[in-house]
């Protein structure tokens, strides 16, 4: 007799983006002729440049011919993109070896089946906002208690708030926990981790022997040098930290579907971070994800991979460049806004999200529909992303430039502050 | 202090594919003149038909247009997609609701991932010989003993043999088990279910609350009309069944990576065959299967479903045909070839597979080698598929006609038995 998991019950109902899209459903039926503009989701809306375009149209048309024609590839990614995304790091000063490097349809799902790798009682810390995925997919592979109406949080997981105090950036945590999530530039509050400040988690996840898992999805957005794109930048990270990656942002992949993962070697054979029932080291976690992904995965589709291959070079760098500045230039003008109407608000500059205090302390769900009933601006609630989210709102800048002008626009004359 | 799944221990070195690597590249060095012709693994060799190759194209062009660009799609596929698979299968009589198609990046990661929806320590019962990752996905998701090397078997895993006697397709099992993996058309015997024997198994699930899963990915291949091509073609199957496919070898999209997986509203809401503890019906599976998608998942690729809507369509339908048939007319050399020195085999009808029986009884990695010494024929040992495979050879009719034709000729004429 088959039983379902019940961790699936533990899932708390009312995922946050189906109820933004509840919410503007009901407000666009009863207001026909409002002009609905979206800063909610952080989808990509601009094309894929010229020259990327041409490597996935590039990697179709090789299928259509005997002589270029390829099936299953290894399940780690093509060896060529290994290579380069290798070499783009080695471009910033990181040593990554290409075997550390597993190529993958997406963060999103890398961040999730990471789990895979640790037994389901290991302890999970989290930012708080957070990314919901982080946690949802820790509830479903189990360890977790119940979720908690009162805290807006889960048991069993370790929530390390993120606020004005702290700078939007956590401290170590004091509980003793196995496995640390860390997204930066952050999503949602876009604020991005000094060097310093991963160094600190470097030390805790090396001294806990700790695994932190590294989101850097919106790396890209980084425009001052003096902020680490990766934590291998930090000296030791390669001991203790797995990175996850993707070329959604940089190259507007959100749709095509292709990102990696680095597992350094390092991360058991030196440093033996990781550790059996009894305190032995155990197969490097190179090799365990190596087996994960043989066994569940079947390799990111070769034309997505034809397509980074080319967002790799130098004219598709150039590219993905001027197309993380077409963003940028919207967060700008939404940071400016926001700052007219003297609302307190970080992120933006070296991210793509902007993350404000919402005028009068006001709760996230009751800002969401006063910015959705006073400007048609559709925005997400901070509250969505974990209590220390609450009273905060996320704009987004992925979006048009005449639909973010219009709705900055909107934000600095028709909002009643 | 993080420590990793224990479960990874388990899986039984010498993964089959890496070993069969191994010793074709020795040979391949002692042996500097030999012309190596592989009908070991099932990739595809032929390349994709001018429509479908259309398709794809026209999806990454898509992408490079403001007014056609996509980024995220919905997790579950894109609808026009979901509604072009329900249509195929209504063309032969079988009824699916869109909502109940998931579109994925294949059926290998759907089959491991949906063990996720049930507790690790749910029983499950595999056909021996099966496709190896059924069975390492089990063990690395949890529940399952050590491996015996005695019996080459899992410790907590039911294995349902399939041998001659049998006509290679299993008695329901005796235990008592709560989820049943089942192969048609068969990899690695090409043997095809009939409906009466299918319909055994869905009694059996029924019955014991069991839930099936079937992989349909080789259904392709049937052009006898009285064998089925979906689980869904016996009757009461909705109630107990889900079925994984795929575009890979129907239209050679091993490398595109599109497939998807049929999770029945029936399968709970009216059979309710799904209980949780206490016996009382949970959440139905669908649901189930849609909140871990979301969470774990970002979609298949939008390329790859553009392609997949080309290939259904009837040019793309006929195209697809075309391909399988050059595949099926490769099996039957295969078949006529080793009926010619006397060799019994099944499979290579309505499949891609054809199983023979070791001429003089010999273990499969003796017949192995002693296949690739004489022919310079790659095969596929039976032993990697299971216990009961032992004895066996598996050949795969994807490659090139004029290396098929020459490999035959080498079997009819240099094998020495």
């Amino acid at each position: 007799m088959a039983r379902t998991n019940p961790n699936f019950d533990k899932l708390a109902a009312g995922y946050l983006f189906p109820e933004i899209a509840k919410r503007t459903a009901a407000f666009a039926k009863s207001h026909p002729g409002a002009e609905i503009i979206r800063l909610g989701i952080g989808n990509t809306t601009e094309p894929i440049p010229a020259h990327i375009v041409d490597g996935l149209m590039r990697g179709a048309e090789k299928l259509g011919d005997l002589s270029t024609y390829t099936g299953y590839g290894d399940e780690q990614g093509d060896s060529r993109l290994r290579k380069a995304i290798a070499e783009d790091y080695a471009r910033r000063g990181v040593k990554v070896d290409p075997l550390e490097i597993f190529v993958s349809d997406g963060a999103k799902s890398d961040l999730g089946n990471l789990m895979q790798m640790f037994p389901a009682e290991s302890v999970m810390a989290v930012q708080d906002p957070t990314y919901p995925a982080y946690v949802d997919t820790k509830v479903i592979v189990g360890g977790t208690g119940e979720f908690n109406r009162q805290t807006g949080q889960y048991e069993g997981i370790v929530y390390m708030p993120c606020n004005r105090a702290n700078g939007f950036f956590p401290e170590v945590p004091k509980e003793k926990v196995d496995l640390v999530y860390l997204c930066s530039p952050n999503n949602p509050t876009g604020a991005v981790a000094t060097k310093k400040q991963l160094a600190k988690f470097v030390d805790f996840a090396r001294e806990q022997k700790a695994v932190l898992v590294f989101d850097a999805a919106y790396a890209p957005f980084v425009r001052d040098d003096s902020l680490p794109k990766s934590i291998y930048e930090v000296p030791g990270a390669e001991e203790c930290a797995i990175e996850a990656n993707s070329f959604s942002k940089i190259a507007g992949f959100t749709g095509v579907r292709l990102g990696w993962t680095v597992v350094p070697q390092k991360l058991q054979t030196e440093s033996k971070i990781i550790y059996d029932e009894n305190g032995k080291p155990k197969n490097s976690l190179n090799a365990l994800w190596n087996a994960r992904q043989t066994r569940f995965f079947n390799g990111a589709s070769n034309i997505a991979q034809e397509g980074g291959l080319y967002a790799l070079t130098e004219k598709g760098r150039s590219e993905c460049s001027e197309l993380v500045d077409y963003y940028r230039e919207n967060a700008r003008l939404i940071r400016e806004g926001l700052a007219k109407r003297g609302i307190q608000a970080i992120g933006g500059e070296n991210a793509p999200y902007v993350w404000l205090e919402n005028p009068g302390k006001m709760k996230s769900w009751d800002f969401f529909d006063k910015l959705l009933n006073e400007t048609e601006v559709v925005s997400t609630p901070g509250s969505g992303f974990g209590p220390s989210g609450e009273y905060h709102t996320r704009l987004s800048a992925f979006g048009h430039r005449a639909n973010v002008e219009k709705a900055v626009d909107r934000i600095v004359n028709r909002l009643k502050i």
